[in-house]
């Protein structure tokens, strides 16, 4: 981030007539935009929210409560504009796109091999590279994938440790049956995998999906553009771990969103350092929880940009 | 609450393409709002947000980091059009309005004497009441008044018990030595007039303020008329609690926008049973907190209204 930007954008906010810290949040949140625009004033349009699908083999273990099919309809619903990602995309004025990655191909199942190969997934990573738009300010990332809060939980074992029942939750609602079938999958998937796991694109490839790999290449062009991604939910946050393992300062362009219900995602939040914007029991992912904290980001920039100094309003200030 | 309406709006909610309960708060939301509207698909505009300014005798304890003067300088500059409230409304689609209460006339420092005559407060809950546009279908109330939250805090200990240091905070951001004045001021002011705060209307007249007053005219009005109302921070939340204390069930038509930084307002918010939607750690009034929360709302309305069902995108449902 640009330095002396953030210096500007600081030294704004506190002429701004209100107590200096009186907006809590928006005043963090308007010098972090700063930082990244380069620009003492941000704008936050054009924002992008792209979703991308992909399928697992995992899901052969029984580890969702919704078949495989679904994943390939939610995305006709994306583009017939009726999921919720469409209405809160809408809701908030951001360009919403969908990229499915080989549908019909899902990948490995992770307990008993790789889930992609090396072509497959350098494939999903260049996809959501590509997917950033040259005049995005701010990106949104989001997902769809029946089965795929497994791989998320099994990334999370293997790159932060802990038991596979610290990580694993009910997904789109799986019962408890279904739940211990998911833990005893992410025990085995880490079991088989972590020892090979050793850098972010190995991790990636044996662990992941396609939609995951894809999101954190999307969040690292976005990095390399400078431009603050709004991380959603469980699945977004699990994304960005390998990358977070080579780099410990990845998580510096994203906000955390939102913690979802998914029960692994406020540890997974704690353990990145990432204190969420909104706490509204969300656990649906295709980015919903990144599209409803846009009017917090528009909120602070609208403050920062818009409110009259104490001088302008000829206020007097704090003695 | 329209039962009928709510229940169609629940149904509703379980046939569109997430799974039930996905949606966390947004769902409950969409289902309070359908009952308050009386419709299956209710909707959020017009969006009204009013601020009510006050000034207050209580400041000659020195219990305020800014002067009085700041009161009438700020209404001013919501007029202008340059303070948080009006580029908050602006981002979410608000009309603002701003009513000052006899600003050259602070009410009796309620430390020595009721803050305002029968007559006085019985116009300040009028002037509220009449505030509240005929077509509005949601209610934003903010404030300004400096010394508000001595106040504010001091209705907190004479409702609901506890000590001055329970409720008392930094407000504008006052110091030690101004926050020890400010619980010397409300322990005071609830040993002097908390026998004879008996009703609400005394307890109004006796420890509140005029835009304390006229947020509870506004609140009543709105209840009385079945808006919602979304609430702001610790004064606005202060401002229900005589009128709670006579009828329990007065805050099911509110909704805690957000929890302040202001000391006393976790636990006010938990006293009232209500679960606040924002976290983000503003303490400047005004509204801003209600504001902010206006695009959760509309979120939670665009993705009810807005969906697809399962038979209509043609997605399957969960076994």
């Amino acid at each position: 981030p640009d330095e002396a930007s953030r210096t500007a954008a600081l030294n704004r906010q506190a002429r701004l007539t209100k107590p200096t810290g009186a907006l809590g949040r928006l005043e963090d949140i308007a010098v972090f935009m700063a930082g990244w625009q380069g620009s003492e004033r941000p704008e936050a349009d054009p924002v992008q929210a792209v979703v991308f699908a992909g399928n697992h083999g995992v899901t052969a273990q029984g580890v969702s409560a919704y078949p495989p099919e679904v994943t390939v309809q939610m995305v006709a619903n994306f583009e017939a504009g009726g999921a919720a990602i469409n209405a809160l995309t809408a809701a908030c004025g951001a360009r919403l796109s969908v990229v499915a990655l080989d549908l019909d191909r899902p990948t490995g199942d992770i307990t008993r091999e790789a889930a992609m190969s090396a072509e497959e997934c350098l494939d999903a990573l260049n996809q959501g590279a590509a997917a950033l738009g040259a005049d995005t300010r701010l990106l949104l990332v989001g997902e769809m994938g029946i089965g795929n809060t497994t791989p998320a939980a099994a990334l999370c074992a293997a790159v932060l440790g802990g038991s596979a029942q610290d990580w694993v939750g009910r997904g789109t609602g799986i019962d408890d049956l279904g739940l211990s079938r998911k833990a005893v999958a992410v025990e085995a998937a880490v079991a088989l995998h972590s020892g090979a796991a050793t850098d972010a694109f190995e991790t990636l490839r044996l662990l992941g999906g396609r939609e995951i790999a894809a999101m954190a290449g999307a969040i690292l062009a976005a990095r390399l553009a400078r431009v603050p991604v709004l991380l959603d939910g469980f699945i977004a946050s699990a994304a960005i771990l390998p990358l977070l393992r080579d780099n410990p300062r990845f998580t510096d362009h994203c906000i955390a969103a939102h913690c979802s219900a998914e029960a692994g995602h406020v540890l997974l939040l704690d353990k990145l350092g990432l204190e969420p914007l909104l706490h509204l029991g969300l656990r649906l992912g295709e980015g919903t929880g990144a599209a409803l904290a846009v009017p917090i980001v528009r909120g602070a920039l609208a403050t920062h940009n818009r409110m009259a100094t104490f001088d302008e309003a000829a206020v007097t200030d704090k003695a």
